[in-house]
Parts: C-alpha cells; structure tokens; sequence
C-alpha cells in the first residue's frame, strides 16, 4: 500500500506555503524494518525533487541531507522562506544540473519536516511519540530513501551525493545498495563518528534534555518548547562546524554594535551575537527530539563494524565509482577520515578519486561558495555520464 | 587596613577542611579600582604557599591558576578532597621545589574559593551579589595578588608561572610590573582571547543562563542551584581542553559497561559517560556565577590592544626572562598564538626561550604527566636561579 498524501498536510503555523510537495506514507503492511529490531509504522517519507526524471529513469541523484538539512534543497524553506540549502549547487547550469538530472530529496526519518520523526502520533498511544519512537540510524535512514526510488520506479541511482550526515549515507547507500548506485560523492564526512564527535553531540543533547521545558520529551503534550535547551545545542554545534581562521576572518574580536566593552554579559563580541541569532533562529525550524534522534543516529554510524571491523569489506566487490571530498580546515571530518575512506575503497577495488579542497571554511565549506569543490562535483558527473551513456539532456 | 581572617570562615557545607589558610582582607579604606571603572571593597584575597620564603625574600614564585582553578595547587582540594590540582609541578624535588622556592597561589577575585566573588555578600543590599558584582578583567586579578605580595613583603618574585588562563595573568604581571618579576613562563595561553575561544566561552554561559535555577543571577537567594546549566557548561568547555587523539585514545567509541548499542538516550559510550561525570563533578565545587565571570574575563584579554594594538609595546624595555611553553595538540591555545608572543618578547628586546612540547594531550597537557614540560620548568628556573643568584636553599 503506498498512496501519495493530499498536499498541505505539512502546513504549520508560520510557514510560507503548504508542504511537503511530495510524501509517502505506508501503513502497518508495510512497516520500516529498523536496525534495532524496531517496526516503524505509518512511515512517512517527505520529499522534494529537481529536474525532470528521463524516460529510461537513469539520471536521477538522490541527494542526502546533513543532520539539520532538510529535502528543500533548491527551493524556498516554507518555514524559514530561505533559499535552499544547496542552491547553490542543485539548479539549471550548476554542478548538480537540473536540466541534465532528476534531483530527488528525502527528509531523513526521525527528522521533523514531513518524515516520520518523533513530533509524530504515536498509533498505539494517539500521543506524540516523545522518546516513545524508535531510535533510528543511518542505514534505517537509507531504507527508507530506497522507498522512495521504488515509488519512482527509478531502479539504480546515477548517483548518490551528501555532505557531512549526508556523506554517511552516501557510504551506508552504496555499501548495502551498490547495484542501485552508479557513482557516490561522500562529501566532508566519515566512516564512523569518533570520540570527540559523539562528544559534541552529546553536549547538545545534555543542553537540551537539562532544559525543564524539554518534559522528558513530552514538550508537545505540555504546549512547551525547549527553547533555551535547544538553542545552546544548535550554539555548540555551529562552532565545529566552522574553522577557528574563519571565525577569525568573519568575527575576530569585533564589537557588537559598540564602540567599547560594555563590562556586562551583553554579546559585546559579534561572534556571541552571530552564535545567539543561530541557536534562536533554529529553535523556528527544528524539532528537539529530532535534534537527539538525528545526533544518534550519526553517533551509532560505524560502518567497518557492521562489516567484521574491516571497512573495505563494506565495499567488497563494489562497482560504484566514488568521488570522496574534504576540505582541508574541517576539524570535525578531518581529511584524515577522509584518506581512511579512500584507503578503504582502494583496498577493496572501488573505483576512487579523492579531491582534498584547500578552504578555511571549516567543515561548512561544502555548503558555501567554494569553485574548486564545485568543479570537482562537476567534473567528477560530467565523466560519470560519459561513462554510463547519460548523454542526453532529460 | 590589612588583617589575617580567622581560619575557618571558608568553612562550606561537605568541605573537608577549613579553608582558606590564609585570607587578606581590605576595607573601604582600600578599595581595588577596576578596570570598569567600579571599585570592589571589601576585597578577600584567599590563598595557598608552599614552602619558605628566604631571609630576603627572593625565592618566591607566584602560581596563576586556570578558569576552574584555584589556590589548592599542591594540597588537597578542601571541598572534593582531590589532590591540588599541580602536585605533579610543586613540591620538594619537583621542578617548582618547595625545598628550594617559596609558592603562593590566590584564588582569582571573580572566583569562589575565599576571594571575593559574585557569592559574597554585596555590603550596599546585604544579599549575595549574583550579578551585581563587578566585572573583572584579568589585568584586576593580577592588581589583587600584587596585594598578597606587599603583604607578605615581596618586592620582587623569582617568576611567574601559569597555563592558560594562568599564563594570561603572567603576560599581564610582566608587562604591568616587570621590575616586580625576575623570570615569568606563560604556557598553553595567548595575548588575546580569539573568536572561537570567545564562542566556547559563549555557549557555556548561555547554557548557565538558559537554566530557569540561575535565576537571572540570584540562584542562592532563591536556594537553588543551576546545575544542569554548569553542568552543560563544563562538559562542552571540557572537549576543547582535549585533542581529539587524546579523546581518541582514551575512549574511541567503547561503550560503556554493555556488550552492545543501546538504541537509547543513555550513555552508551564511555566518552558521554565520562563527559557527564564531569559536568556533575563540577557543579559540586564551582561557583555558576564565577563561571560566568571568569569566562568573561578571559573573552576581554586583549593585551596588544591595551597597548596601542601592538603587542610588543606591552613588554617594551622589559628585563624579564620569559620561558614560553606550548604543546603541539592544544587546538584551544595552539602553538601558533605562542609563537605570536615570541615574536613580540624579540621584538621588544625581551629575553625569551620558547618550547613546543609534542604532546597528544591538548590543551589539558600542563596539568599532566609530561616530562619534557616538566624537565624545561626545572632547566628554566634552574638557570634563571642561577643568574639572579638564587643558590641557597631557602
């Protein structure tokens, strides 16, 4: 049973337009089998797509989005009324061409803008979920977003393409998958998280549930919101996500709005009144317990261990041709990670190109205007289409 | 006006011991101008000495401790009962011997262990001050403890040692009374808080001040306590004083007294159970509101800018002998911000000797055992002994 939901049943206070454009939703004959023994039902599967899909449904890129991304990719966030998170990389003429490819973007399950994730009902309590949904990972993630591709009828991927989170699906996708996926572009991401990534995140999560607003999850059934929990979150996590010279670069120690240090606990510094405007301005779009789910699925990934601890078994035989990016002032996805991949596809017979991309971005750099990363994934998809006979525009 | 307090007036609920073992006050006869402007009387400088002070009293070495620090460097903490928090560095044989120096270390004034801090009691309401204490700055807790020395008749230290925030108490002595210092070694800090730095410091106090128990500052009036915030706190500030290697080798991602991934919230792996074990221990001996001033503190260090923007203003004509100590994987104060005061200690004709230890501790490092810190301490001061003709024991 798979039926497209009536549109606007994602609207929501303050949103710009109804959404998603597009969801799926299966019931309890079709539950999501989950990792950890757990049966997800209804499954709900949102998603935006880019691009026409040709008539030998062979062009399509799924694009996998990173742990606070969504499936607006190239079009207008209906909360925020940004323009996508990747608009600069999916659109007519651009890196992920539109007019040469069928874009799909699934939100992750877990996530909390139209896929099923904990602000959900919960069937068997008519409650929302709370920490009563199933903890999902990476590879439940993926799944899910296989689900989809069968909805489309679209049987193999031309590729598959994902920054941070989004490269870990990526690497879950054409590890479990490799015969539905041409080429893949793990983008600024790893095999595993390490200890000081799990670290971070755990913070996050410790600032959320210490707020007395988060209820033990239960803030929607309360009418209450963990702002402030959720807010420092977010303001921890953007650090790592930007490198201390760009930080430098955009902030320094430049006053807020003043000509002296005012001695008080006011954001005299610009970058406190960046990292504050970014914990709040989150709090609009994201959901909390989505933030806890998400963060743990991406602490759970540890692909060389679900493959007998060796990761290039995880891509034993594997045809699918990899195009691994990072950049070089990301201390979040280190390079190094990144030269671990590599070193894992070539044990395993994986064609591979690696592109280490000098930027002082910091790990955000694959989301920002970076023309040697651009033309990497340009490059790297012209000479995939060659090689797969997708020479036609769509 | 000068007095000794009477021992015990530090006793606390769970403490140990009576503390401080010795405490100077001042009265309004003898107000600390600031650098706000304000003046803080009465003012309580608690502190520690190891050691005898010799016949002529030029064996001393001040101790500047680090944001969470305090005066117990080398005997047991009177609250957790831990060893001080140097033992490694101070004692007889140790490369700050006791046998041979005299040691004093003063609690900073912002903190809360004996000195005067925001859980005084503010003498203009007769209710704890919370955020009605004055903001301090580095260069005010360097103006304090020169109060200890003239009390305790030390014209002239032998050196000044500090890490981190202890090292930018050490640049600020030795360029605001460099005739008052033979010898000064500023390790694992900077001449100016940088942006990332700031950002930490940012996300711990809004965690603290997100906690509805802060109270907007009057937590003690109101007998609460806002653990869960300086719990956050101290657990996100806690990653940045560890490399990642070090958190790598320490923990990686073993989980935590199970077989197996929980596929829930808890602590599954040993580096989250480790971070909150922080995070609580912390909240039992640290004051929420000299968190929050300290923090602040250290975010206004900028000592080139209160020099006319150029750092080797600040130490020109400066006859100190300056012993610079970084390590390799500290991301917090790395190497190169260390190097930056090399280049200013030349170009200001200041004698200078500087050393990068390889370590994978991080920024922690000069708290840990790591003999080649520890044996360029000892060669350093040896010399330094040496020339200022410091040969006998005291």
């Amino acid at each position: 049973m798979t039926y497209t939901a009536p549109a606007g049943m994602g609207r929501l206070e303050g949103a710009t337009r109804t959404w998603p454009d597009h969801r799926l939703t299966f019931g309890p004959d079709a539950p999501l089998a989950l990792e950890s023994g757990a049966e997800l039902w209804p499954l709900a599967l949102a998603y935006q797509t880019y691009g026409r899909l040709n008539a030998a449904r062979t062009n399509a890129i799924l694009v996998a989005h990173a742990l606070t991304g969504d499936q607006f990719v190239a079009d207008p966030h209906p909360i925020t009324g940004k323009p996508g998170w990747w608009e600069i990389m999916v659109g007519p003429g651009k890196p992920l061409d539109t007019e040469r490819y069928f874009i799909i973007c699934v939100n992750v399950i877990g996530g909390c803008m139209g896929s099923s994730g904990p602000k959900d009902i919960n069937p068997a309590t008519g409650r929302p979920y709370g920490l009563s949904f199933p903890m999902i990972t990476i590879a439940d993630m993926v799944n899910a977003q296989v689900r989809v591709l069968d909805h489309l009828g679209i049987d193999r991927l031309f590729s598959v393409i994902g920054g941070s989170m989004g490269g870990m699906q990526v690497l879950q996708f054409a590890a479990r998958y490799p015969e539905r996926v041409f080429s893949a572009l793990p983008i600024a991401t790893a095999a595993h998280h390490t200890a000081q990534n799990i670290a971070f995140h755990e913070v996050g999560r410790q600032a959320i549930m210490a707020d007395p607003d988060w209820c033990g999850g239960d803030y929607l059934l309360d009418n209450k919101l963990p702002a402030r929990g959720l807010a420092v979150a977010r303001m921890a996590a953007h650090i790592t996500y930007l490198s201390e010279s760009a930080l430098h670069r955009k902030f320094g120690r430049n006053l807020q709005d003043r000509p002296k240090l005012s001695f008080a606990f006011d954001a005299d510094f610009q970058v406190e009144s960046y990292l504050r405007h970014q914990g709040l301005s989150f709090v609009e779009r994201f959901d909390a317990n989505s933030y806890l789910y998400i963060t743990r699925a991406m602490d759970y990934f540890d692909l060389a261990a679900d493959y007998g601890g060796k990761l290039a078994n995880a891509f034993a035989g594997v045809k699918t041709r990899f195009c691994v990016v990072s950049f070089t002032s990301d201390w979040l996805f280190p390079t190094a990670e990144s030269k671990t991949l590599v070193h894992a596809f070539n044990a395993a017979g994986a064609p591979v190109s690696y592109v280490e991309i000098a930027s002082d971005k910091g790990h955000d750099a694959f989301l920002l205007d970076e023309p040697e990363f651009h033309a990497t994934v340009t490059a790297f998809l012209n000479g995939a289409a060659n090689l797969a006979g997708l020479t036609d525009r769509a």
